[in-house]
């Protein structure tokens, strides 16, 4: 019988095993498709290569200023592909060969938990085998959703794990259905490697959300609007035929689109249909029920990731895992904390956000004050030729703790975590700003936030 | 009278004023060059926007891998330098701008303490004029020191002020003396731009100090091979002479070198020998003497920047000013604290350093523990084509808190304000491991550097 039995290689998986490893458990991972799951092989990693590849297009006509003349270029987005693949290939490998030098058994086949220690799987080949473990932890990840009888078939309607998994070409013309994250990301990843982008989106504004404030989606549609990306808020797809090798799309709004492909990007739900056949509890939307321990309704039998219902990032999920570990195999057990997850969309800008925004922070009755500053004055932005977006730091009034961040522009998915700190630690707006910041440095932001706060206002 | 006159209008006096005038302060600066002073002119912010630069170009054989294929390119050094013009002139405008609308007076002349309260300013011209001010600030900043006989001309021996405010062209042989951080700085950015390149360094290793660890200067060695750079340890001058267009230049070695130019990079030392005639107390460097509140010997002159005797540093500098406006015109007065003082190189890698290092912690009589993790398998990094690199943490073995950390590679100089946060906050391992970091960010590294000692290790 094995410690533990990890179903589901993504990044919760792959932090079990890290942690597992390291407390010397004897462990068995049972993964159908290839290791790293979505996150590394089809949704992240792929994401934040091309995104990276994007930004150094959108770049290319600013390097004159640094004295590097480009007499042309052309981009071509199959060989970004072969990059892309390369550099996952490297990163699946470390971890393949990380499981073959610990002597980790994989079981390749879909798993199923048929007991309380019990998790069968069944192969491509139709065989089943059937192994035992004394914990077992449900790490089977989410899927993409459909909509309104938009269907993806892998050719004309594709999801974004076609998308960043396989396709080798862009279309000519390409229609996203889903102004959110992921519907953003691929829309300036798209746009910059050639594609004649149109979104859609349901709502009154991109990236609609509660953590979003309205200024934010306002500052991206200027901006999409600049890189030419087309988007239609409140509408969506009435109907569509392919007609030839194209798609004959009608919107709500009356207008009709010709595109080459329709990318669905319209949310993900739990991975959970067949995942037990012993009545593991489940909601209406399929998340596993798991107290604030990770434990389903079997003590033995925890769950992590997208598959409970917390939110759907990868870094929640390993975070989970780790907490689940934890409370299997240590005397001291903790209880999920999901109240300093930091997020980041990789889009046009990069945003990013940690902790209450003012909204939420009124809804808790907290009365908030907030610090603003623009990239457009910090130095290191400037020699960067990166100076546009802002940070804005919202603070409870009474006792001017930091109690949440917002920051759009560059590297704002690394300098959301010193933020993220400061929230934790509690920190007020004074040592904010009586902290020494390398100089010069993007972090500086932070500095000059609080000036207004904890010495006067300029104007 | 002014309720304060700020002689030099550097980072220290730029950051004085930013409060002074946010206090509602009636205040005067005395300034004989250009505001900003040398970081903004001729150092930190120049050199930031070369290496910018430089960076890129070292990118560009890497692009291919984005599909971005590049037929051809030029490097065009003189076309940088004028984008370092705009890049700067535009910061520097922005603060004339903002000193205009505030009615600030600019006094442009070199600033003379003649009376305790009493400024004399001497024009271009020889005339004078006398300003009276309750508190008088000095930030007058360093001047580059030079060393055996090598005297700069402007011509074929210079200054990093030269370089950086004023070079058109670069040498297409050049010898820099001193292999420090300027030094390794500028051959990175000169190797970029197409010069040859030789280092001598007096010591055994480039970037030779107590916080830098032998093995990251192994490491900059390496690169600086890989690209071509040369560098001359445990080696210095002896002589040069002019003949014709070029020098000859022997060195202690007893090789001979023909260069076209000679940058001097050994240092700098207070700008402070006219600083007054009322006797301000100075230390035998030239370094004025503060007490912890930055006073001098008269209690309404306060010091700060380059002139003081702490690290030379543009951002100390701000600091050391946040804290004198504090101690002249609040009730309560602060200490001057120099523990965490973040800094960071920007050279063929960035290596940014905070706290303590582990040779330190053992001269302290702490018992030392480290976290390392390399950027090899970090998936930010790998999608960004630029996993080179490392973190190391240092830890009191005894409590586990964090109390050093030292971070070569992708955004060093950012990241390491997590962990001054970090230590700043007594954190330790187990609540840095315990912290969600957003995935993919190169801030997980922090993470996976603290596994060995929280859970324990893998091999």
């Amino acid at each position: 019988m094995y410690d533990l039995i990890i179903i589901g290689m993504g990044p919760g998986g792959y932090e079990a095993t890290l942690t597992a490893l390291r407390k010397k458990l004897n462990i068995a991972i049972v993964e159908k498709s290839k290791i790293g799951g979505n996150c590394l092989n089809r949704a992240c990693i792929p994401t934040k290569y091309y995104r990276a590849g994007a930004h150094q297009i959108e770049k290319l006509p600013l390097l004159n200023k640094y004295g590097i003349n480009l007499s042309s270029n052309s981009i071509d987005f199959l060989q970004a592909k072969k990059g892309k693949d390369e550099a996952i290939g490297f990163l699946r490998k470390s971890l393949s060969q990380l499981l073959k030098a610990k002597k980790v058994p994989v079981y390749k086949g879909t798993g199923k938990i048929v007991g309380q220690n019990q998790v069968q799987i069944t192969y491509e080949d139709g065989k089943t085998e059937t192994i035992e473990g004394k914990y077992i932890l449900v790490a089977t990840g989410s899927i993409p959703v459909s909509i309104g009888g938009i269907v993806p078939d892998g050719k004309y309607v594709i999801t974004t794990e076609d998308y960043l998994e396989n396709m080798e070409q862009l279309p000519e013309n390409l229609l996203i259905v889903g102004g959110g994250v992921a519907g953003c990301e691929l829309a300036y990843i798209s746009a910059q490697y050639g594609s004649k982008v149109t979104v859609v989106e349901i709502k009154d504004r991109l990236l609609s959300s509660d953590i979003i404030s309205p200024d934010i989606s306002r500052l991206l549609q200027r901006k999409f609007k600049k890189l030419g990306i087309e988007f239609k808020l409140e509408t969506s797809v009435k109907d569509y035929k392919v007609s030839g090798d194209k798609i004959v799309v009608n919107l709500s709004d009356g207008s009709q689109l010709k595109v080459d492909k329709i990318l669905l990007s319209v949310g993900r739900k739990p991975n959970t249909s067949d995942i037990d056949n012993i009545g593991i509890e489940k909601d209406e939307r399929g998340f596993i029920k798991t107290n604030s321990y990770l434990q389903t309704n079997f003590e033995n039998i925890y769950a992590c990731g997208d598959v409970v219902n917390s939110p759907m990032l990868a870094h929640v999920a390993s975070y989970e895992a780790r907490v689940a570990l934890k409370n299997m195999f240590d005397e001291k057990k903790i209880e999920v904390d999901y109240s300093l997850v930091p997020w980041s969309i990789f889009t046009a800008y990069e945003i990013a956000h940690v902790g209450l925004s003012e909204q939420q922070a009124k809804e808790k009755g907290i009365e908030a004050i907030s610090g603003y500053y623009p990239f457009t004055y910090n130095e290191k932005a400037v020699d960067e030729l990166e100076s546009d977006g802002f940070v804005r730091l919202v603070f409870d009034k009474k006792t001017k703790h930091v109690i949440g961040a917002t920051i759009v522009g560059i590297e704002a998915s690394e300098l959301i975590h010193v933020m993220a700190y400061a929230i934790r630690n509690e920190m007020t707006a004074e040592e904010i700003h009586d902290f020494i910041y390398f100089h010069p440095s993007l972090s500086e932001i932070f500095l000059y936030a609080t000036y207004d706060i904890v010495i006067g206002k300029l104007f």
